[in-house]
């Protein structure tokens, strides 16, 4: 991997990374401990006796031993606040007494939203095998088969087919279940007009998958019904308004407005989505009054859209897939359209 | 669940707990997100409306909801420093602005050290399951099987007979990728006469295994076989001291001096062993002249034992068990003793 990722960071201060999935974008090694401190001219990557010889190799930087980093002299610092724990704090200010430690959390967060072609066909893989994984499970469905055997199935599936892992513990939920939009899959058994809401993601050379789905195991009691017809429809309403420059915290508005003509609006407990990539759940949150609402929507955004509905006693609908922004519009990463 | 184990948390001043694993020790919940407010008396259970219902039934404390937390009235508070990150500190004191927040680093890791019999019931079964996952993958070796392959019948025969996940991803290390302790299973394939180290573990009722074996596939390089002998010999002779009382660094002392009289010791890199329970490392790290080494043995601490040599270019060799202290000695937790 070459340095063009680490020559787009704009930082004033040498910025220390210390994050794992970071030091992978910026580096392209897997690295369970490393510190890369970004200067300009003259980053460096830290690592210990185990990753020297090959990070030596294939780093895009100049590469020290773990206990070269103790002589760094630099007036100040930035570190990743919302990574290094308090006690990784005062070790820093102990190993490097002279230096002004600078709180900067997620500091390389906005360069990673955006997702270069590479990135983008390895979550298109991760978006197509969590696709296939689904199909097959949907296949295996019955009265009587519980959430943990399908869930168990889904992860069997994709990993025999090129997984590395799952994006997350997958929730797969029957009926009154699918109320709670943190659930995972449980020894609840499938019965006979249960809707099944399903929430799952593979990981493929590193980037995450992330898709749900309801399906309808026979006839589900008609407030499901309804709730799937309204989330699909806020849903592709939102989904049209989907191009670059238009801000954040809109997309959801739309849906927000959209359930509030429905006086459901009390039911949609959740954002509209989140960031996807190298983690399940990056930079930005999809959601109308959050932190991230003014963001504009670029090229190369990949993000989750997954509005959903959630009753309890009665269940939930959630419809989620992955879009990335194009330069005119956005691009589903899934096959179907839903 | 009682509230025992809140019970025998000895903190002068009140103790918050945030620690995933921490949280699931003294309430018995699975909590993605939560406080414990350790009080003398009026010890309380944070936690979002997700939780709340099921925490009220089954926590061993009153429970309360997220947000009432910025209520709490108390001069002083630990948090655990080890696991809050810097952001989180400052959140805390923004939140408790009136509090004095004290670092309190892994405040119950002595209480978890010492497990109960139900914990050691666990303890055994993710042994005995880890133990039958090595059995099972030893049983398909042949030559041109991959690394990754093993490593995946590993996972798939441990999840299929009842273990949750694994502690970690599984080592398994074909010849001279032995030499590495961290290295991970990858693509290389299996050719005759080689070594097969295989350091794996299986998590069954949320207790973690851990053990590692070396398999000859055929005959390999003399210097390995001769390693095996002097790694056995070491652990044979360490462990035949380990009881109640004595201290931990001198158990690796006694490693430390078989391989100095050997004239390996340089190849030994890494630490005699490390408690294990709800996390695959916990408290203490046993290790000569490591922070931990005056801590001395008590009935019920469940430990590893896994002394190794290591040489590039050539391979390595590491033995691993995983034993609990007893009142006279120790009792070994996998079936076979190597």
């Amino acid at each position: 991997m070459d340095d063009s990722r680490i020559k787009k960071i704009k930082t004033e201060t040498p910025l220390l990374i210390e994050q794992t999935a970071d030091l992978f974008y910026l580096t392209g090694l897997t690295l369970s401990k490393g510190r890369l401190l970004v200067r300009h001219g003259k980053t460096t990557l830290f690592v210990d006796g185990r990753y020297f010889e090959r990070a030596k190799k294939e780093a895009p930087c100049p590469v020290a031993l773990w206990d070269e980093f103790k002589k760094v002299q630099e007036k100040e610092i930035g570190f990743d606040s919302a990574f290094v724990t308090y006690d990784g704090y005062l070790g820093l200010k102990k190993e490097l007494p002279h230096t002004n430690w600078i709180s900067k959390p997620n500091p390389i967060r906005e360069l990673r939203a955006i997702k270069d072609e590479k990135e983008i066909s390895a979550l298109k893989k991760a978006a197509l095998l969590t696709w296939k994984g689904y199909k097959h499970i949907i296949g295996l469905l019955k009265e009587g088969i519980s959430e943990e055997e399908l869930a168990f199935e889904f992860e069997f599936f994709c990993r025999k087919n090129g997984a590395s892992g799952l994006s997350f513990s997958p929730i797969i939920a029957f009926g009154e279940n699918g109320a709670y939009p943190h659930y995972r899959a449980g020894k609840t058994k499938l019965k006979k007009d249960e809707a099944v809401l399903i929430d799952v993601g593979a990981v493929v050379d590193q980037y995450c998958g992330d898709m749900t789905r309801v399906y309808f195991f026979g006839r589900p009691d008609p407030k499901i019904i309804h709730f799937e017809e309204l989330v699909r429809s806020a849903k592709e309403k939102a989904m049209r308004h989907i191009k670059p420059g238009v801000k954040i915290g809109e997309i959801d508005q739309i849906v927000q407005d959209e359930f509030d003509k429905a006086n459901v609006k009390q039911l949609y407990i959740h954002s509209l989505g989140h960031g996807i990539g190298l983690e399940a759940h990056e930079f930005p949150r999809i959601r109308y009054d959050g932190a991230d609402k003014d963001v504009q929507l670029m090229p190369g955004m990949v993000f989750t859209i997954e509005p959903g509905l959630y009753q309890p006693g009665v269940g939930g609908i959630r419809l989620e897939d992955m879009l990335v922004v194009t330069k005119n519009g956005y691009e589903n990463l899934f096959p179907d359209q839903i």
